[in-house]
């Protein structure tokens, strides 16, 4: 093992080259790696040991369905000095999908951002986990072709500047070391890291609380129908109740606090609780399946197949509220607001000065966002039903065919009139000059 | 009746007071009115020929199921001077409803805009026809609450900035006759107006080619449920098949150009043809029923009900290939326009020419929207399936996890590093900043 | 006089029809009448007086040139019951002013919205007075083409839904009597109102602290050059001091604190203070002047003259410390406010909901915009000099040609790249699909 | 001279590790330069051939003040195979700065662009000197830190995605060896290069026909003021004449087609000679300077100087003629693609899909921009004086304060309630709401 930490300690800009480390002054370096339990990280995990780290293995429970403590297990035996096992699931709804749903944001018009919004939660724990362990690195296990690097890093620097990345994907010898699979394999077989006992599946899967997305492998090509069999929490539509589940949300301020069942007169209050149930109804109810093609920030386009069950029953209700209670131009500019949301979100900009301020604005909107919003769910399908707020801006008898309210028709004449001023001042410049001189 | 016509000749500004007409010259001023042979435009006719007008009745074709030859029939019976009968659908088609499909726009996120897109071609119908006829004025029966008399007459300004509009619906005098549905049927009675033969829905209906709307009456107050036998057109998804039908659908430069039923290979080519076999199978399949809240150009919200079945396919299928064929930015920029567009088309402003402009930049972002998407139509809801273009900017090779592609994820590095830079900086002068003088 | 008070106790939303008043139970509508002193506003407050109202003559003291004791006098003696004098210049800086400053929005690239941001101002002043006097009514003396009748009534429809307005250059009665100049002199003449001593200048001036605009007359072509001795404030350029005036502004959040000359060392501290101490050297200095046409809200093209010395002189130094304190992509998102900002201030939405809301948001940005900028103001130009913020993001040593910092500039060759890809995908088509489909 | 060719010929994502060459089959490689004769490009020039390639030098004439036979002769004696002196000042005016005088873009609301603007027109011509050539490489001088690399590149990769950059300022080597200017000098001279004769002046300078920017060294420090004689074309305005200079600029479609200079009649036409005029004139009255922090696109702050003469004096007439001739809302929707556009330019998208999209989308919006615009220049500063078009949208009559026109004003009474119609629905919410349960 060479003595040169220049690398490390020097140059805070490098992140790809030289990696042996020899630890500071009296000890080793220390990094904090976004520990999975999966084939990846376990060899990262070791392969960090192999270059002289100390490695404390950092696990955040968003919501995935993973043994954590088999998960702890494996990474103490596989030579982590510590393993955290973080519970961010209610951090993650109240500090992240909270935003989201009151922003009303998707990503190009369809993609809920599930695995977008889990990044900067992960990455905050991991950079709280390195402050108080004292470590100066952190690692993740990212492709080097993926949007997650970035969510990773971007957040990692924003958050603790002075912060050293190891992405070994991006880093030349990692590659040249583990080139396919095979290598993986055999890595792990030399290190007696324990191989996964169910074959992989044929694509990539992320999952959190909040959705399970599928990607890569046999989806990759998008003119290949995904397999039918490919959604690990939504029910097939098909095979859902031929009866609905109606649900009556409650919001405060733009975020979900109650939910009903209707039929059932089930109620949950925590954040957690009614978003488990309601995404408990939505799955059963084969509720939030798309397939796309999106642009990842990298610049490349790829397909992803995602499911996001409570998300898309939140995303409709919440719509249906806002359009009863904000003010219409409020409203307008909110939407341009979150659409600005969705990219810092997606491109991983969440704990950027740009992105705090957007959120900052969109909760401002939400104060008036308060009131109930019954939906049914049915064969793959959100309906609303009906809706209701002490804060409506709905006014029965002003829009009334039948009443008059506080309104004179006539007015609605000279509106009309001076709105066509500029249309008819247009129009007769232009009827004039296309028969001269154009 | 009086002689003076002064509101009528000088006054173009004036559409609400004095509405006696005697003509020009020689003879009456002629008026052309959208009639749809209901109560309230055949009352209105009637009344239009008391004032002094000759009246010529307009009806377009616009693909409500009405039988045109009755219509006809019944606006001559009651005094008309001439009754044209326009058929407008595939003018309906082409020149509006496939720029709303191209632009990829819903009003505040939701609404398909069948009844905005509908306004403006029934409207240059209707000034087309004053034009050939040598007629002054125009007459529609859109209430003074809504947003269709907008739609109407800023249309009408913008193509013949010195028409002359008659909304009855909004002068004091008709009001005053007019003061309910019972005046309505008085009126009819003693001007052998035909009453309906079937009693009135306890709520307004507005039909064509791309969708039926349902308002007013009952539907007024949005805390209550619709009647689940409201919809004309669709099946409600319980009824739907149990089997899927699959479609492709081929664009050309964002325009569907091509359908073909994938289980019985059916094919349609034509606008209106495979218009109408995608309405046919998207009601079969309960496609396309939306509950909403919306805000008026006037300023008040009202609740609609709304059904667009080839619509909601169309728009699901047409952003699946954009996503595939545009660059992320063009896409980007296009989306922000497509938003002023849906504001436009809502709010009346088609002939305006801020909306020409836009529509002449959504066109031209579309150069390249053109290809194949299977889309399945299922239990009231649309799953894309897959997609396919020759114009494709997916690039399997450099998206593939397994294959390295024209990339070296080193870049990956510097590209986070550089984008980190000014979070870094900003996150340094926070942090020393904070701890002092915040 | 009629007994008939419908129209003003019925009707709430018809302001332009039978005006006579009769009062309320007991005794006369009491209507507050903005008063400017001028022959308009003397005669609309006799003829109201006329109509059967008493009127308490309200005049907010902006800033403008008047002797506020002699339009005291002058009101009572024409019969106003009361007459409040109201100093709101240190509220129309700090509630107004200072936002407009904050936001860095010019109306359509130009124009500093002197005249825009003193109608809420006056008309808050003016409903607060009705509030206390109880008053039902208001009244102003804005012309039927401008903007400002829609600035006033806005604001007073969004401050006091169920104010009344009375709007007499709207009124046909009132339209009728006073038929061009000639007949306010008449009526001025046979009702004692002292009839101004100088003759009228062949414009229109409106004048506060923080502008004067000219308009009308002879300005209404914009094809003729203004008259070089139009401005009341400005110093023509030419004759202003061959030595600069240097100052040191200090902002605190985005507002002015404290002004330096630089040269004399006097400071001014206190929002009026400082204010007009900028004013005065931006007067002497020549700065400020425009010469646009700009689009009126009512859909109509006007040409104005404006001066604006103190705003251009402020509106130069912010920006210049924003671009020095905010972070690239916060100032964008701001900037994209402040555009909106600018539409909502020149229409007269000031009052409005989603005025508040950006006011809120814009303000939420100024956080960091603190600091000093010091100006040079010579011959009509204004000239940045340098500027120091103890919140700063300027990085000397990253920036330096001269130094490395922490920065690795190879990062940018992968920045670079990434940015790339998509880039050459799109080449990549669209040099293949060129050759052989389009 | 090793014979490794890997870097060349397999790893294209590479610019930046060993860059020795050997060449292809049977001879060097190519690399076309971006040279401009100083003491950078000329070591960079050498330093290539070391390296092992044929050099071309490109010389491009965009307007900066050089001998361009004594700059072929010195890269000739340095080895270059061929030098080619381009003469793009016409298109860099009629492809690049009419663009963005039709914008009216400015970058952060200040910068005309002129560097920005420059470099893609050089990378297009550089990339089509290389088609001819048969190059497969290109190379310039430009800084790490700076914009002008990634304008260059993006470029570049935009028009030919296969092109290999060498990029010597950000290669590990190059840096190595060129620590600092002493080690330029001692290259300089160990291999004949010509060394400066004029001592360097203390900040980095950029020229071309639009403008000439300073910036590093001395000026690094935003808290210094600059050096009064920094400007190179530009009087300053106190040695400015003390009569003003009177323009009158024809636009035809939004591009300057003709200058007139009122006082001696002068008149040019053709695109370069009337810019040039427009410049002598804007130089001798000390207009377009300005002294900014701005934003780089690789996140840094950066303080610049610039001197724009015509393009100042052209950014302000185009404005004006724009308010007289576009319909307001066209104008601003145009706005927002201007502020696309700005950021496009300065961060190197020329050449990218999306700002192809945007200029087509701007040109689009010119149609009606024609007239002329008089405009008076004095000590520094623009007035515009009046303006007149064939196309204009002003409406003298309707705007008139004395004429009736076609307009009632009782119509501004109704569009004020409709618009107020929302604003107090808003109010009587919040007014109730606000005293119970807020």
């Amino acid at each position: 093992m060479n003595n040169n930490k220049t690398n490390n300690t020097n140059n805070n800009t490098n992140d790809s080259s030289n990696i042996k480390n020899t630890g500071c002054a009296g000890g080793k370096d220390v990094v904090v790696l976004a520990y999975s339990g999966g084939l990846d990280t376990s060899c990262i995990l070791v392969w960090l040991i192999e270059q002289g780290y100390d490695v404390i293995a950092y696990v955040a429970n968003i919501g995935q369905k993973d043994s954590f403590e088999e998960l702890k297990f494996k990474a103490l035996k596989l030579g982590a000095k510590k393993v955290i096992i973080d519970d961010v699931r209610e951090k993650f709804l109240e500090d992240y999908v909270w935003y989201s749903i009151q922003s009303g944001a998707l990503y190009e018009d369809r993609y809920h951002m599930g695995t977008s919004l889990a990044r900067p939660c992960i990455a905050k724990g991991l950079l709280d986990a390195a402050d108080v362990e004292g470590a100066s690195h952190i690692s993740h296990g990212a492709t080097g072709k993926g949007n997650d690097q970035v969510r990773f890093e971007l957040s990692a620097y924003s958050l603790k500047p002075d912060i050293k990345v190891i992405a070994p994907w991006r880093i030349e010898e990692f590659l040249e070391r583990f080139n396919g699979r095979t290598d993986l394999f055999e890595y792990a077989r030399q290190h007696s890291i324990p191989l996964p006992v169910t074959p992989k599946s044929p694509w990539s899967i992320d999952a959190n609380l909040f959705h399970v997305s599928y990607e890569g492998g046999i989806l990759e090509d998008p003119e290949v129908e995904s397999p039918s069999d490919i959604f690990l929490l939504t029910k097939h539509p098909s095979a859902a109740p031929d009866q609905p589940c109606r649900l009556e949300i409650t919001f405060l301020k733009g975020v979900p606090v109650k939910v009903k069942n209707v039929s059932t007169s089930e109620e949950r209050e925590s954040s957690l609780k009614l978003y488990e149930y309601i995404n408990e109804m939505a799955m059963a109810h084969g509720v939030g399946r798309i397939d796309i093609v999106e642009n990842r920030y990298i610049g490349m386009k790829s397909r992803g197949i995602y499911e996001t069950p409570a998300g898309t029953v939140l995303y409709q209700a919440h719509l249906d509220l806002e359009l009863l209670t904000l003010d219409r131009e409020v409203r307008k500019i909110k939407r341009h607001l979150a659409a600005m949301f969705a990219e810092q979100v997606y491109q991983g900009y969440w704990h950027s000065p740009e992105a705090e301020y957007v959120r900052s604005c969109i909760r401002k909107s939400q104060d008036d966002v308060t009131g109930q919003v019954t939906v049914d769910l049915y064969k793959g399908q959100v309906y609303i039903i009906k809706r209701h707020s002490s804060r409506t801006l709905y006014n029965k008898e002003l829009v009334s065919m039948d009443a008059k309210g506080d309104y004179d028709p006539q007015d609605a004449g000279g509106f009309i009139k001076i709105q066509a001023l500029r249309l008819k001042e247009y129009r007769r410049q232009h009827s004039t000059t296309s028969a001269t001189n154009k």
